[in-house]
């Protein structure tokens, strides 16, 4: 296989790990009869950050983005590789981000093996449907956009922070350990609105999952608000990549 | 003592540590008049995660498997030694499995001592089994398996992603950071049906010691469920070991 | 740009995420409709402590003080330069803490972009201001003084302790990680009768964009209270310089 | 100051801003009126956990006891020196125990300090006791000395166990995060029944604190109870001590 296909599975090996571990916390929270039922909001956030964690810890090969909002920052902020010796252009980027997605849909599906019985025990369909992909606590889509704007932004301008660092700092010592911390924090206090998708692939992924598979009574997906979390997130980590240039 | 025999010690004494830490954090949160009482199932998964923390710590001589299905997984991963210097095969396993098992029944006799007047107090038999094994919260073999299977495969599969990224990467100076992290994640977003035995020794050994110990009331050990946390995470450990090879 | 300028704009963009991410999450746990509403004082605490992580991140250039009490207290320590190669004087004192203050005004205001509906639609004036300022639990500013002086204190020794590790020690390799931790810390330990300003920038640049944002129903800024989080922690941070030359 | 005075001197401050730290979140979680109210055990835990770490960061010179029981243990542990230069005897560990019980006073003093209008507006005088001092949650000596000496030996135990891992490993780039992730592990798992004294000096230092100091409706100090958070740990880390040469 040639770097690019390597690159490919990474992502989605990387992404479907970060996928299961991230929709499953809210689905141990959420969904009925479940142990961690009831856990919290610090729990789902520790989750998914944890879950950065170990996605990233499985794709080495591509460098780890699993998320389109990080492919195109590192694009505006003028990187020619893309931390894998794969060059930035059209193909690579497109090539990233279809590993991802495919990548989410497969993470979705195992979580739902995982809690299959709880999803049939679950009587809301929204919380199905929360297990899955964000919603807003107060449906506005303008200002939903800017809570997950800013929620990426910060995401994708902390990364190209550590590049500040360099190799000696340390910094690298410390492996995913501080993107974990950083999707904990975003979730801890920017996450209130929206659920902070801050990813279009982590969002439309299990969206397409939850669409496509038989989940008892699961209600709508609604489609309605699935491009916020895709339209915000790319906004904010592409206008993070040309901020970094000025700002970091 | 030859190499073999630090490795079986060393098992033991990691594998100890980690259940009497694993399920003494379980034992707080349920038994009766303890002083974390309902402490929550964030408590329990950072308790878990930091009790194998501890327990590596201790067991540097056997590279810390503390745990069948890592022995396992590492095995068909096509590993040649284990982290010790111990070359593997059948009499290596064997002793790697039997350390571990005697770790945690010894493990889970500390327990029951740091905890006894709590276990003497509380009136639920239920719970007290609770301290020392998993069950499922919607009883199912064939689903269980499945979320143990998962549970396993995340957990040994991401081990063997840390190799990819070499000595000099920094990981390595995490020391058992990364591990700890990885069962904090799996216990908040895959522990939700089944509790995540993830690992036969740590389900099994206790079970045998709740079956042997005098504990006042202590009432059945459901052995009807013991073989689910053993065949699922077994299975879980070997798959993940060759999907490395194709995925990693 | 020269030096100085580079450590103007890095102070300023490192005090506004740390802001962002520190007044988000109390927007997050206190504002009406909120998914991490009623999240806890750990939740605060966590949030609070990884903001402080990823301000870190992104100011290496000025060697991240991100506080007008760490920029003291490295004065009466006895410091010659700031950790980004200018040196310590007058000029430079008064250049890293307007741009702190800047920074935490714009944090500010980013908050309430993100949680621009839940600050609408949250009935209680108080818990307004309590996104974006402290507030003492008992009032008396004598007693809240010594609060805020101690837990101030805490801080730059702490911080200023780190030297005592050199770079060789490991320490250096864990990154923004100690103050994270040590932020948390303050805030479980410390946090309960002031809600731990401990930075005077913090504090007062967010009660100015409090002050001046056209927030509805947002009630008084409680100006008369304004002046302990700043005298508190300045007063903590020198002493705690001039501490540290004897006891480290 | 020759060597044992500067051992002397690190030991008070490390161990006053352990105390003043660990008892603070208790103060924090227990005492009317305050911001962390019924916090719950979990923060409790890694309030105290990070308070090591605050401890650890500023006692670099003495190597960083802290504890009577780590100093015992590392004189049955076989150890020449103690991490300082200062060779092991016994004036050193007289020493390093004066440092301890000092600093632990001190730790407490500023505490109350901290808190001052919380212990005047609690009601309870067992809750003011509380934040000093552990006590027992079913009162039976020996039972409780059993947890004791359990949790003292974890902790012994496998801070003798970083040792094996060697300065190459990484586990030293750590710095004193083992330690804290340690002690958050024992309060989470070993810390229902007594509240994990495991430190003498911790216990008993504050003890003579609360009943020096003019503490508005305070109560007895529970001396009946006081030998057994000494005693159980001071045994727990000398076997730890002796066990670490044969098991580790």
């Amino acid at each position: 296989m040639d770097n690019i296909g390597v690159v490919f599975l990474s992502e989605v090996v990387g992404t479907a790990m970060l996928v299961l571990l991230g929709t499953g916390v809210v689905a141990n929270v959420a969904l009925a009869k479940n142990k961690g039922l009831g856990g919290g909001f610090l729990m789902v956030t520790i989750g998914w950050g944890f879950a950065v964690f170990a996605g990233v810890m499985v794709s080495f090969n591509s460098g780890s983005h699993l998320n389109p909002a990080v492919t195109l920052g590192l694009v505006t902020s003028g990187a020619t590789e893309f931390g894998s010796g794969v060059p930035v252009n059209v193909t690579s980027v497109l090539v990233y981000i279809a590993g991802q997605m495919l990548g989410a849909i497969i993470g979705a599906v195992f979580c739902w093996l995982a809690y299959k019985q709880h999803f049939d025990a679950e009587p809301e369909p929204a919380n199905k449907l929360g297990v899955f992909s964000t919603g807003p606590a107060i449906r506005s889509y303008a200002w939903n956009l800017v809570t997950e704007f800013i929620g990426t932004f910060v995401l994708v301008f902390v990364i190209l922070g550590f590049g500040s660092w360099g190799d000696g700092s340390g910094l690298a010592a410390l492996g995913p350990l501080p993107v974990a911390i950083l999707v904990i924090v975003i979730g801890t206090s920017l996450g209130g609105p929206t659920g902070y998708a801050i990813n279009p692939a982590r969002d439309l992924g299990p969206r397409i999952a939850h669409f496509i598979l038989p989940i008892k009574g699961k209600g709508g997906s609604d489609w309605a608000y699935s491009w916020v979390p895709v339209v915000g997130p790319i906004a904010g980590g592409l206008v993070a990549g040309w901020a970094s240039l000025a700002l970091l």
